[in-house]
């Protein structure tokens, strides 16, 4: 596509192709956190709001694929007396799947206990 | 379920059977919107996020059913470069349908274009 | 204003100023919350959080004022290693003033421990 | 501090310092579009808003200054009958400045009107 093109060269021409494989990322990631923190999610629900958030940000610029895992037992652990909870960025494990030119990445959140943070991190890269 | 009894009488005796359908209904409708204006959408994913949305506000207290038509014909028109946009309030087409005791309520949101508006109000009642 | 008058003829005819005063408090309240959830904030940050969230609100339809109050010792347990955290919607505590025509409400939302869950109801309103 | 350290040796040490400040850049404006599109705002409320956008996103890690600014015209333009509307990503100017050790990036956003689009792209970064 020549617009594609265009704007690789005109905006991004200041960064290596390994740069660019995790700038796209980490946008993808931190949007996605923001976005769907907060939604209604009950156990009958979870499956399909999985499925939801992984089409959505598959749509993102360089983004190949999105396995999105919220974590059923602490949505059971948590569950108010109304059978569901607004979706807690905590219980997020999710992998983006970025590929640009000769470059792939595994761009990750996983909630780690011991900083009681939900982690995004580099899983893996292309060297 | 004896706390939900507890619950409508504890903090809810001051309102209408009616009153209260209205106030559920407005609630889920502000909800919904605030929650999922910006989700990246497109042609291919906008039936799964309909379906995703439906899914996660009939969770929500007195809300039976959700019908959520995202508009179509503004989302083509509206695409980027890049083949998909942020959700825009502004294509939301939704009813809410709710329940509470005898009463049966629609709570609507549509874009009003002589007011560029997504106006939120009552469709249909129980008298 | 004309079109104002206009918009509560055409689409509000069918509710009484006390239903329109508790639709317009409960859509606020539902998009308040799913809004702004997720937000970084710490103790640093939570004054001037607190009143944005205020003067965001108070633009909406019927809304006379808006009271914010992010329960900080909440805000202080759960600090995660990076000394912030995304905003839970069990710390919130918030006040809708609502006023159409005659009727004034008081929309609430308040964390019940009891429920495990953020409850929003009606803490006043015109008889 | 001593877990910042084993933090960044644990999770980071697969790539360089520039790598790590995009990375970190990128996360937080995917963050704050999608944390922030579909806030209500207006003439009068955009001050507070670009205010509390900055200081809630100066807490992530590694940014050190936000400079948040909505487009007023834009703004001005698309006011609804109600005098207020959603904010819209394509109105938002947004420079993160972010640092990692020897290493400061500029990350922006801006509408580019050519690709109907809200493009996130590198600004400035130390060689």
């Amino acid at each position: 596509m020549k617009d594609q093109i265009d704007v690789d060269k005109k905006y991004f021409s200041n960064i290596s192709n390994r740069e660019r494989a995790i700038f796209e990322g980490g946008i993808s990631m931190g949007a996605l956190f923001h976005q769907f923190v907060g939604t209604p999610v009950s156990i009958e629900t979870v499956d399909l709001l999985e499925k939801s958030i992984e089409s959505s940000f598959k749509l993102q610029p360089c983004i190949v694929d999105v396995d999105v895992n919220i974590d059923k037992q602490k949505l059971k652990d948590s569950l108010s007396e109304f059978d569901y909870i607004s979706l807690d960025g905590n219980m997020l494990d999710v992998k983006i799947y970025v590929e640009y030119n000769d470059v792939k990445a595994i761009i990750r959140i996983e909630y780690i206990e011991k900083l009681n943070y939900p982690l995004m991190y580099i899983e893996h890269i292309t060297k």
